[in-house]
């Protein structure tokens, strides 16, 4: 092969927002697999934003990716060569290969995907991570019931449209927050979430409260920031609150100003028996099976329904990425490599 | 009859901490028992920090007291005539009849005493609702596994105690947090506690970190405020805290002053995947049976032990529960009222 390797490396740690600067990309040769491993072509890899934390050195539930070191990602690839009896050439695996047009993997950290089932890129959102994590985290410790208000923000984006779509499955009402008229549309008409409120508007607040009626039995939290202060005081008695992003702070530089929200926060946990929990979704990794049973079973009947936005190109997703920080994207974003 | 009825009224909300003015003593006539009801001397009354709580007109988990109303507390005290066949002149009873002497109480709001059993005290205290919030807390919220660290603050107290002696029970290490060397040694040497720590130490912060190597596993809040800052980042991943009280801060007023934490508690919520989950012992009043089985069994096998702080004569009330809110106490506080 003439064909070379490309990677992005991180060279350097961004403060607060990242930049082009924070990204390298460099050719390298293409790895050769060891017994045991397969050399994959990357067709796909998914960009999300917990990737941001990934670039910090601060101490988080994962290691950081080092300086000079491949951009992580989940991707799917295609076999070029194998070394283990499972795997042959023309398999589409999902791997965590990272930012790069070629990689090396253990076949043992692969999953085979049938094309024929479910589209590839679906094995990076819906089916994937990102429909796990709303999966396991809703069911698990959401626990929706039938008639209760259930909320969740960047309901446009991958976790937050299967978060509406399984609250409705399981009867509760879904109201999704997402930016701008376009969002909103995506999340009230194709998701079938029961309202969207526009974060944009000016009354956005009060926009919640309207669609929250009977108050926010299940706060999905995914965003913080300014959404968290509006959803905070619609929150009833047993609301539950999984944390599984916050990505209106994972810019954030320095201390954050006053007032300290934190004795109001812990008041109302007190007073209203509430229930916060972090959480990353390879807690629940033995929920895994009944997942793609049940996923697959809902986007089969046409109960949950996917958006992607896919762009083109190794060398778009640094810029991807930072629009993904600001919500610039469309649904789950996606980068097609080859 | 020639005796009255003394009663503790509410009579003026407290702005901050609250002082003797808060509070009206008046003579009353004895009540009359209705049908189904009794006539109640109140032998012992309660003093919570919960009551702090009910002086206020802020929203919250139970309806606050009325101006010109009589104060809330447990109270346990002798049937002297009864209008309901359970219940006969003598019996001695567990009921809510706030702060005065004599009370009209509806016998299926009662709880017969056996003072061949436990002494009468008790069923405020460590058989009581505070050793119930200990037990249903740490055990059902905080769930402590053989070799975990528990924390627990006011730590001589009814609750605390309760909590570090039960984590002991359960194969945990506990960690006591009291205020002063008086009860630092209680904690320790009576309470058993692996370790107390002086919050009124300048190097209270170091010597929890010193006493918690392993991290801490359980927190179990009941106070809030610098207690919080020096456990927060010992907090180990998966960390439990169940929360029933914020002591440091229920006389605060206005806004509290920056930074802002709330951002710092959520990523830690979040890349720690922290549980903190505020309730009130009523929630798990199903495990009441099991509690009043475990905790006397506990007690007649030395496994646990209680401490009880009584004041004499219902008018010390009001400067016995001023003192509560500032520590003052030394064990359960109890008011004699008779």
């Amino acid at each position: 092969m003439t064909e070379q390797n490309l990677q992005i490396l991180l060279a350097s740690r961004p403060t607060g927002r990242p930049t082009p600067d924070n990204f390298k990309l460099v050719r390298t040769p293409i790895p050769v697999p060891g017994e045991g491993q397969v050399l994959l072509k990357i067709r796909y890899l998914s960009l999300d934003p917990y990737m941001r934390g990934r670039m910090s050195a601060a101490k988080s539930y994962a290691a950081a990716v080092e300086i000079g070191e491949v951009m992580e990602a989940g991707t799917v690839g295609e076999v070029l060569e194998s070394r283990h009896p499972d795997y042959e050439p023309g398999d589409m695996v999902l791997s965590y290969s990272g930012w790069q047009s070629y990689a090396v993997a253990d076949a043992n950290a692969l999953r085979k995907l049938d094309p024929d089932q479910a589209p590839l890129t679906t094995a990076l959102g819906v089916l994937g991570m990102p429909g796990f994590t709303a999966y396991a985290g809703l069911l698990t410790l959401g626990q929706p019931k039938p008639g209760e208000t259930v909320v969740v923000a960047a309901a446009s984006g991958p976790v937050g449209s299967a978060v509406g779509q399984i609250a409705k499955i399981r009867g509760a009402r879904a109201i999704g927050i997402a930016g701008g008229a376009k969002k909103c549309a995506l999340v009230r008409d194709e998701f079938g979430f029961d309202a969207a409120v526009d974060h944009h508007s000016p009354t956005f607040a009060e926009d919640l409260r309207a669609a929250c009626p009977d108050g926010i039995d299940v706060y999905f939290e995914n965003v913080g920031g300014k959404v968290w202060d509006a959803v905070f005081p619609l929150l009833n008695t047993f609301a539950r609150i999984p944390v599984c992003g916050l990505i209106a702070q994972y810019n954030a530089t320095g201390a954050f100003e006053g007032p300290d929200r934190l004795p109001v926060l812990m008041r109302d946990v007190l007073t209203k028996s509430l229930t916060i929990r972090g959480f990353i979704q390879r807690e629940f990794s033995d929920q895994r099976p009944a997942f793609y049973q049940d996923m697959a079973g809902w986007i089969a009947d046409g109960r949950v329904k996917h958006k992607e936005d896919i762009v083109q190109g190794l060398e778009s997703a640094p810029e991807a990425f930072i629009g993904l920080l600001e919500g610039r994207n469309f649904g789950k974003l996606i980068v097609e490599v080859a």
